[in-house]
């Protein structure tokens, strides 16, 4: 996207905005991919995907305001597409002992069920894409980005 | 987002699905950061930048298709973003010689000067969240990356 400021002549330098640039589009590449796929293959859509992905992460449930910061989206988005799944029977809603206002959201049984096999294909597809970089390569640059991660945001 | 599939206790498997959670949480945390900065100092948005990139990095002018080719967004998207952009007197329309239904779109001079302010701030930004990668680091993942990137665009 960036790609402009760039200018061929300068090799060295850059180096941070080049690994950005790259970032951007291999997300956007294989993002793209797992809409196709799922949508296919499951009928599903990627933030369906992501939601169940969370819930299934917390087998205790989430609160709603805790799935919107994870997935880092707002949470009127996220209502919408647990309203969906709650319909569709793969998530349920209960209210909290404590504050009866607050609602936990968690996977049902079936959506559980349903969720590991969409999570197993999704980790093929995956593998696939990024064939071409070894576990160790995979590894080491996972923990790269790990790092910068909780570091900037301790600082933000 | 679909950390849900890595159980704690396999830390020496799933390493190319962990790098693609790591690959979106990065581009998530600083796409929101830009999204934010660029409204507050230059009040613009993302895709803004995005097209003004582009069409920097090609001074000749763009067709409208590669240029949505290139962003990887749809011709709709795009043509309301630079019609937009027109009417700012950042970018302007010209019609091809050979084929007056194709016009090439290209940033005017003031367009020009605009962007170079905004990627030099951009690429400060993007600097200060990667500071924790070194040069060396940056340069080997990026390279990672465009090799998983032109690998999967030819078997695709």
């Amino acid at each position: 996207m960036t790609a402009a400021v760039i200018a061929p002549q300068q090799p060295k330098e850059h180096e941070r905005l080049r690994l950005w640039i790259r970032i951007l589009r291999v997300q956007r590449l294989i993002e793209g991919q797992l809409r196709e796929r799922l949508k296919a293959e499951f009928d599903t859509t990627l933030p369906r995907f992501d939601v169940m992905a969370a819930l299934y992460r917390q087998p205790e449930g989430m609160l709603m305001s805790d799935l919107s910061r994870y997935l880092l989206v707002s949470n009127g988005n996220v209502t919408g597409i647990v309203d969906r799944l709650v319909t569709d029977g793969h998530v349920m809603r209960a209210q909290r002992e404590s504050d009866r206002r607050a609602s936990i959201v968690s996977l049902t049984p079936s959506g559980t069920a349903v969720f590991r096999k969409m999570a197993a294909q999704h980790e093929r597809w995956i593998d696939s894409y990024l064939a071409g970089i070894g576990e160790d390569d995979a590894r080491h640059l996972a923990n790269m980005l790990k790092s910068f991660r909780s570091e900037w945001e301790r600082g933000a």
